[in-house]
């Protein structure tokens, strides 16, 4: 029996890991535990223990760590619009409170004599890089962040992996694509205009296109979010080559694309939900987001995303469209 | 009138910054002040102030800040083999306390309505790349640090680099190859024998080389390093493309080469001083060192170093060597 801890076990992606997990025979063992400032109301995965907190609060890092938990999946952050816009926030929590947990870890850790080592997987994100890039970006293209998340998620990458190196934890960081289609509602990340103008329109309801729609994207769906961390709670890590964080395979296409791939599925009549309004605010922070990868060690370790944007929309159909 | 802060001003090239300041005319009029654990007890470089402090001292990082210092140089760490076997005290000193003093600075900034903004220039190392390396390392290649020293340098340039985005300093890190000849006693660093094989048959004195004659590295003079910051210093940082992070030029060579200009310099008397004792503690470190580079952009904004590593043998000669 594994013991499992998802820290953002609340939110969109936690939820949907811890899901997996319930439904999945390997796992019909382990004990789950979810951690997150908040929980769904009602619906929300099952999962042995749900503790409300907050990563910043040192105590209760501390206790987690105490429950010498074998496996943790790290996806609880401050969104990329909202660390832009609030400095201290999103260093204390995306850096310094990843930072204690790592210290409260490593002291059990030490404490156990070695015996007890975790596996942690860190959910980064491309925000690490900044333009200009190269057309497609490569598994050796550095880290210069153009936003407050990007570099929180750099920095945390750089501390997990000598924490790694150095034999106190096995483990990884994953650089998630813009996660899209999100179900349920916008979040604060200046990316959500990118699930927005699927999901409102398969709904129904009216979308917002803050950019133009010759914008280029990287992007993978919810359910191939859980599948690299999934994928990454098992991998043999030794084969990682102390290079630990790795970009995620993903599908590269404009937003033109993205509303066509949308009238293929949906039509005419849900295309035209979509309303463009310029937002110059959204259109400073995607122009330096990349465009596109060569994810070739992802690929070649065996994680993998959709081929194409359409499918993440069937994808979102199948998944979390309500009918 | 500059108030100019060098914190690790007693160290080897925070005394030869000084002494180049002090001799400045450029400078005349400046306020230097030197923070550090200890200083030279005799011959030590001019300055308006010398203040005896740890870095980790939160107090003492305050008073600094509250001086609202024009300029602040950072060359106080832990070096690269010390961080290695003290892995709290390396995170401590070289990341920790280094965004403690971002931090008290910021503060300074804030309650100055941005009146005040000062300048930092971050001594950052090559030790930020990992093996496997490209033939020469390019200005897009990624960090991957294999040391502690190295992910602490790393981090630090994130977070400078954010802070400086975001407008509240200005500054940049710079990323000096290794220093040679450093002139007096070895320190603790990993790469202490790549001077030590100079510096100590000039002296007439038996030098250990603990790594094979076939290892390739990246060179600069402390003269150089000194050039570099002062460079960095005055350097129109709008030119940096918000990409503040910047390998510094060297020269590259093999330790064969080393030797071989010694030869030339000062004859086979001293170059039979040279001990060859395989260290593999030592060797398994400088294994994961860069060997070359390409550093177009800091040339192409004016960073100069030697030509050939006889040069820096020269320097050596000519700046320290005691006759």
């Amino acid at each position: 029996m594994a013991k499992i801890l998802i820290i953002g076990g609340g939110g969109m992606v936690g939820q949907k890991l811890a899901h997996s997990l319930a439904a999945d025979p390997f796992h019909a063992g382990d004990e789950v535990t979810l951690f997150d400032m908040a929980f769904p109301a009602e619906g929300g995965a099952p999962a042995a223990q749900k503790l409300p907190g907050n990563i910043t609060d040192k105590g209760a890092i501390r206790r987690l760590a105490a429950g010498r938990p074998d496996l943790i999946f790290h996806l609880a952050a401050i969104v990329s619009g909202e660390a832009e816009t609030d400095f201290d926030l999103g260093w204390n929590v995306n850096m310094m409170a990843f930072r204690d947990l790592l210290e409260a870890l490593r002291a059990e850790v030490v404490s156990s004599a070695h015996a007890y080592k975790p596996r942690i997987v860190f959910t980064s994100s491309i925000a690490v890089f900044g333009a200009p890039f190269p057309e497609k970006i490569d598994d050796t293209f550095f880290q210069a962040p153009q936003t407050s998340y990007g570099a929180q998620k750099a920095v945390c990458e750089l501390m997990l992996s000598d924490y790694i190196r150095k034999g106190f934890f096995d483990g990884m960081s994953i650089r998630l694509p813009t996660i899209c289609v999100r179900p349920g509602k916008p979040n604060k990340a200046a990316s959500g205009f990118f699930s927005g103008i699927i999901r409102e329109p398969l709904n129904g309801v009216e979308a917002i296109l803050p950019v133009s729609r010759d914008v280029r994207h990287w992007h993978a769906s919810p359910r191939s979010a859980v599948g690299f961390l999934r994928h990454a709670a098992t991998l043999d890590t030794t084969l990682l080559n102390a290079r630990p964080a790795l970009n995620m395979p993903g599908v590269s296409c404009t937003v033109e694309e993205q509303i066509e791939a949308l009238r293929e599925v949906a039509g005419n009549d849900a295309v035209a939900l979509i309303r463009e309004e310029p937002d110059e605010a959204i259109r400073a922070i995607v122009k330096n987001w990349p465009r596109d990868f060569a994810p070739e060690r992802a690929l070649a370790l065996g994680f993998h995303a959709e081929d194409s944007f359409r499918q993440i929309i069937e994808t979102y159909i199948a998944d979390d469209l309500k009918r």
